[in-house]
């Protein structure tokens, strides 16, 4: 059962294997499968039309006009269901079937289907072996017998073409990486067609390795970004090659470290040989991408902080220290600017900005936030500096996402809180954050202005918690507080995990930057906020805030709250894209022309609204 | 004077250095300096109306009309001449005045002129300083200043662009090859824009520095190919790779040694920076450019002889192991054949095969010896075995054309001989074989079967070499010899230079080989002997062969000498050409398409003709 953390928990079953996830509710059993890695069959894109994602959920679950057309009354009370229309609002458990059907499109995204068309490709061929009739070169032979491909053969080909042939008798599978011929196999190897899907966070690193032909995910991986010795977030590690001349060098030894890392990891979960994974797609934002490259980040980190190119130069993943086959190639998402990166690009592809007729606003809630407002029409996109406050930088309670955290705070008559791993609460993740900041001004122990109130006010207004507004010395002076989580009854306020006049500063800057930031878009575009259809809060952090939170606090435009959708990991599902069709490649690579960016920093306007958005 | 081999000496005077080089007589001085990296100034091609190529010559030359028109009369006294105009009948000294003009075009190949259009393109540009209003990438910002280009830059670049924009006020000079914009250097550096054209042969390397902004090669240099001790021609190296797996790196090693050694000379020589080129172009046959990219070159030797690919893969020059600009590119001549490569294709573009309107016939010496027939409008090729007579091999006294050598041969009262290196002869070259040949055919010691005539028969046709007729013992058992040098006057035949009626029949073989290959070009063009309006003989052997002797032993067609002309080094001409023009370069790549390969081991008539042709 839900554990009032606001997450729940799902245990899928596939083929015997046990595998748990944890998704905000409401997202659907479908979209909870795809964005870990667990293949479920659909070709309609999660619309309950196709009717095949069908699986098992235990317990009893709505029963909807889809699920009466697809199953009998039997299964229906067996518990079968159409994946893509479950709403996950409690713990469930998912029986998976076995895949039956080889897709010709796949869910990725925000609920977007993609007609697979991969950049590899693979094909089988019998040739006739040459004679002095008949005295074409290898390659020409090998070419006329897949010629609506037209690829280039490079040198590692050309050295294998000859001995692979006569010793394969001339029956080999061509190995294609968009204009690319890579490799030519002995016999048909059409089987194993795999790519990883990168999310370079500047965090967490995330990989999916992908079978392309049927656009299934095979397994997922993630861990810390190695680079965080240097720093927690961009600037400081730009700051650390300003520094020091090797650190450029080590920084980029680091993401490479993590890329490897994971690509064994999930080759080795697959059992797949790396040498069968032929590309790899990366979405990181610009200093994640220049430091993989090697490239000097410092324009990037300094006024007027300047790409060196909008879009990185396709390499060889070999080039980023990548074992897999020897010319796999790597593509790495172009960026709009130094502050919406790559990693914004991919998700802009993931919840199809560029496709999308609605008026929608993607916010990407970070250190560095990334908006984009799109009318169906013009999409206009910039950056808010909104400070380490969402991560937990100075907040004096702060952590990152991890066990002991509080994710999820409610006030009524006493404090209820939600905490990562269910253990003793050790302090306040940026969600926690939001919702503590939220309940506060809803219970009426923080002002409109963002100040909290006299005890007397407090006892008046919320008698059950008033005791918890307290004050505390500390190095920084005396400030008032309220008190969260007590480890014992007669702990003192500094052994307590607590939130700080300053802290409800820190939060109230960081949601005033976001918030100027898309009032000024829709300015731009002649917009209300009652105009948008549709929030998407993306990335790791914006997909676990609550959304009644962000409304209440002003982080998002004042709307009914079904409109707030959290997108999830759209950096890794726009990279996983990329790796499944190329057209929607080229959709990311025309983003740079169809997005226009906008420069705030130097508007005159804004620190007149950035006074405006301040209070709540 | 001529020393009677045939020869003439040419010593050059550029700026007080002084330099030695030997030509075929009637040379034009103008292409015996280009041959030998020398530069005269001039934009007409060597046709005598640009008046530019002004030398002082000493001695007694003839005067032109165009002389006359360029020079004063002092002037003309003092010896100066138009290079182009003077031929080099006999040893001259030569002043090259220093280049006065920066040509627009150049001269190379057999007379032809290039304009200047190479694929190494340097733009120096002052760039706009980037603002908040103008944040524009630092790529984005170059591009625009040179964009009539459109390079792509690669990711070395990338690197580079941001410190170096900084470094140097955003004054930089962009280094493009090709497609690729391959280095951004600091402040003004066009000045220096080098490549360097590779002839690999066989047996001898060739490599010539060019500046290509002018044109003009600064400095050459040539050495045996490191690859001999695997074996003296094409087929004894593949062997080698079929016999010992490790052969094939080895090879690819000797090679890649073997260019990098004489790039480091030239540059040494030039006073040019290794960094500062940016390009190279290699000639080779199929064999040698197969080696060299480690390409597994067994299929080219065994029926029914297969190439990897028409056109190699555009490399790095690092990738062949050359320490030069780090992302300088290597282009390498496609081939049509296995037997007709890359350096026949150069030697096409040099020699204009694809460009002239006469009909004319193109032979390149050697082992294996390649044949080009245009009549203005359609082009074949082929390839004849002719086996190693022309290399030495297979011959009693035969020799590589190396000091100690006889490479002329004239035969009247007595006997006499032009040696290379004027010190005793040691044996006999492959010019000289053809001498020897030709001039017993004439004074009638050969019959027209090939077989040297009784002794009564020599006594009374010449009386004065009849003694030199004699019979040798040997392990191969008793034959007729013909001695050429004596090294005292009662040595024994074993310890002559001789010709045996052995190596006769071998030339015999080697020339029925050729002349059957043009023979059947010709009849496939349904052309006669006289239609031939000129014949080429290339290659460092075909250029050095009397032209009087190749028509009387039949190896070219019966045509008057004035029509065979020798056309020097034309792959390694090729090359520069392809350096300097980019437009030429894709001539070479038309000629895939232009020129139809004629198979000639499977033709029903060769045999038959092969019996035609091996008669005087």
């Amino acid at each position: 059962m839900n554990d009032g953390t606001g997450r729940v928990d799902l245990r899928f079953t596939v083929e015997e294997t046990e595998r748990s996830v944890r998704v905000p509710p409401g997202v659907t059993v479908f979209d909870a499968a795809s964005w870990n890695g667990i293949a479920i069959d659909s070709t309609c894109g999660g619309h309950g039309t196709c009717h095949k994602c069908k699986v098992r959920v235990e317990g009893s679950t709505p029963i909807t006009r889809h699920d009466v057309k697809t199953f009998t009354r039997d299964q229906l009370d067996d518990g079968w269901r159409l994946a893509c229309l479950v709403n996950a609002t409690r713990d469930l458990a998912v029986d998976v079937p076995p895949l039956t059907t080889r897709p010709k499109a796949a869910t990725v995204g925000v609920g977007r289907q993609v007609i697979l068309r991969p950049a590899i490709q693979k094909r089988y061929v019998e040739l006739d072996e040459p004679t002095l009739a008949d005295q074409r070169t290898d390659l020409d032979r090998l070419l006329a017998a897949i010629d609506d491909l037209e690829p280039v053969a490079d040198l590692h080909v050309l050295r294998r073409l000859p001995a692979v042939l006569r010793a394969a008798d001339f029956k080999v599978t061509a190995v294609v990486v968009d204009e690319a011929l890579i490799d030519v196999e002995p016999g048909d190897t059409t089987g194993t067609q795999y790519a990883i899907a990168f999310d370079l966070g500047t965090t967490t690193v995330v990989a999916t390795l992908l079978d392309v032909a049927t656009g299934t995910p095979v397994a997922v991986a993630s861990m810390l970004n190695r680079q965080q010795p240097f720093g927690g977030d961009v600037i400081t590690r730009i700051s650390a090659t300003m520094m020091d001349p090797e650190a450029l060098a080590r920084l980029q030894l680091a993401a490479s470290e993590s890329l490897s890392t994971l690509a064994i990891q999930v080759c080795t979960e697959g059992g797949v040989d790396p040498a069968h994974v032929y590309e790899v797609a990366i979405a990181g934002n610009a200093t994640m991408t220049a430091l993989l490259l090697g490239i000097d980040p410092e324009p990037l980190g300094v006024a007027p902080f300047i790409m060196s190119s909008p879009q990185p130069p396709d390499v060889l993943a070999s080039e980023l220290g990548l074992a897999l086959h020897p010319r796999a190639r790597a593509t790495l998402f172009p960026a709009l600017g130094a502050y919406v990166g790559g990693d914004i690009v991919a998700g802009m592809l993931a919840s199809g900005m560029d496709r999308d007729k609605r008026t929608r606003l993607f916010i990407d809630v970070g250190t560095n936030c990334e908006i984009v407002l799109s009318d169906g029409d013009r999409i206009l996109s910039t950056a808010a500096p909104a400070g380490p406050a969402f991560e937990g930088g100075a907040i004096r309670c702060g952590m990152r996402a991890a066990d002991g955290a509080i994710e999820v705070v409610k006030l009524a008559e006493t404090v209820e809180l939600g905490v990562i791993g269910d253990v003793e609460p050790r302090g306040l993740c940026g969600s926690g954050l939001v919702d503590a900041v939220a309940e506060l001004v809803k219970v009426g122990l923080l002002d409109a202005s963002g100040r909290y109130v006299t005890d007397d006010v407090a006892k008046e207004l919320a008698p059950g918690l008033a005791d918890r507004l307290t004050t505390l010395s500390s190095d920084r002076g005396e400030e008032r507080v309220f008190v969260l989580h007590r480890p014992s009854p007669d702990a003192e306020p500094e052994d307590c995990v607590v939130l700080t006049q300053r802290d409800v500063r820190e939060l109230q800057f960081a949601k005033a930057a976001i918030s100027t930031g898309w009032t000024l878009l829709l300015e731009e575009l002649g917009l209300e906020h009652r105009d948008v259809q549709q929030v998407l809060l993306a990335g790791s952090f914006g997909s676990y805030l609550s959304a009644a939170s962000a409304v209440r606090i002003g982080l998002v435009p004042k709307l009914p709250v079904l409109r707030i959708v959290a997108a999830g990991n759209v950096a890794g599902e726009g990279a996983k894209m990329a790796l499944l069709s190329v057209r929607e490649r080229a959709g990311a690579r025309a983003l740079l022309e169809e997005v226009t960016y906008v420069e705030l920093s130097d508007r005159p306007e804004f620190n007149d609204r950035f006074v405006d958005q301040l209070g709540f």
